[in-house]
């Protein structure tokens, strides 16, 4: 595996390349990443793997080591790895998303969205990828890119690939690790209330109140309170009410010190998303 | 030469066309936009230009016609000409140049120069261009452009190239066919201004308050009230006083119903702008 640090170096090696898939990533690689690299390799030629950190303070500092490894042990070809300030933008220039980057995550994390679609615009034009691969677990982050690759005609496809649970549901994330034993069983009710709402929408309860309270009963029990519990349209974000026939239910909880997100996704496949304007 | 209408049409050009030269363009095409294309031909194997009116009330219904007939007798490869709703972005994502899209043309038309940002990203995104090719008139839309391109590390390298003039001075621009023959007159005011101004610079005069008032007063004497002056730093567009080492001079004037813009350079070559940060 190729361990590229410099812009120079992606793009020589993307020359020949062939069909490249890029899983864009912030380290503190997990098993969910690695279903994210597995997609690239088996749908394209060579996987690339880009590793920015962010400044999100929840979030540990990567061990590059290990992600390696992860990578290498998974058969990426490459691991695109530039130092924080190979990227910044020295004049200013950001992608503002729209509408769809307002509410949720957007409200609760003011820029982090305008943050995120820079640096996918970045990515995408340093590695002008076939294909990109992006977890369900961040939902908003996922349509928001699918969004801006559409908006702004860019080559590349974005792949939403579904979430990576542990045994007890808890979605996959590089800041659980950051959660003591018992917050850990307590933070296994976000996806149980999820899962709730899921049933209960299958087995005929549409409305967009009652699936929003499903869930909040649910982490109550287990004496959570959600940041944000949302049942919006899947494709333009915006909240629902009244009987719905397509949704992500959506929610945002503290665990201790740890800010923890999740969804799921009632009526429609992930994959039938980006067609959807 | 091959007329392109939709994105996926010029992909599939694009993918044989070897190093390409693009020129973006609002049509209404004049010697200033075949210069452009020239020099795009001589640099690159194939040259291809996008034409994509804006609303710009001053500019007219740009005529294909014509437009085609002058690429076609400069040599381009292709012409891109996309219905406007082709490239409507659909969830509102946009392009926010930084602090460089401010003042000037960014204060006096809001919202231009992020229209022009989004719309450049689509096009280098459609064209994947080897270089793209700007004239110096639009200084701050070069400027803006030349910083995102960079900002964004899009592969694109972004040329910028001379005004070209008719024999009184005045900067070729598709606004200037709605000028009379007095106004014309008039309007030679703006570049002899700015001449003053060079002459005046090459002759030792550096402060940037004398330098804007040598222009005022040419303006004056034909009884043009300029929109504004502004001596500014080529590089961040911010305005200068005191003794300046290099300046962007540039000015926009409202002749009968027209706007006009143009610009002068000191102490700094266009070809060296892009590489200073």
């Amino acid at each position: 595996m190729k361990v590229l640090r410099t812009v120079t170096a992606v793009r020589e090696w993307r020359a020949s390349a062939g069909a490249v898939g890029l899983v864009p990533t912030r380290g503190a690689l997990h098993a969910g990443h690695a279903a994210l690299v597995d997609r690239a390799i088996r749908q394209n030629e060579a996987a690339i793997v880009s590793i920015v950190a962010d400044e999100d303070p929840d979030l540990r500092s990567s061990s590059e080591q290990a992600d390696l490894a992860l990578l290498e042990a998974h058969g990426a070809a490459a691991a695109f790895i530039p130092a924080r300030e190979d990227l910044h933008p020295a004049h200013g220039t950001h992608v503002t998303p729209g509408t769809l980057a307002e509410p949720l995550e957007g409200a609760a994390r003011p820029g982090h969205l305008v943050a995120v679609a820079t640096r996918i615009v970045q990515l995408l034009g340093i590695v002008a990828p076939d294909l990109a691969y992006c977890g369900q677990k961040d939902f908003q982050e996922l349509r928001v890119i699918q969004a801006l690759a559409r908006d702004l005609r860019l080559a590349t496809r974005i792949i939403g690939c579904p979430t990576v649970r542990d045994p007890s549901g808890l979605a996959l994330s590089s800041r659980n690790v950051a959660l003591t034993e018992a917050q850990r069983t307590n933070a296994s009710a976000l996806s149980r209330g999820l899962m709730e709402a899921e049933h209960a929408f299958e087995a005929g309860e549409t409305d967009a109140d009652d699936l929003r309270s499903l869930v909040r009963s649910e982490l109550e029990i287990w004496g959570l309170a959600a940041e944000y519990v949302s049942c919006a349209d899947p494709v333009t974000l915006q909240e629902l009410s009244g009987p719905v026939e397509r949704a992500v239910v959506s929610l945002a909880a503290q665990i201790g010190t740890v800010r923890l997100i999740d969804n799921a996704l009632l009526g429609i496949r992930l994959q039938d998303l980006d067609e959807l304007q």
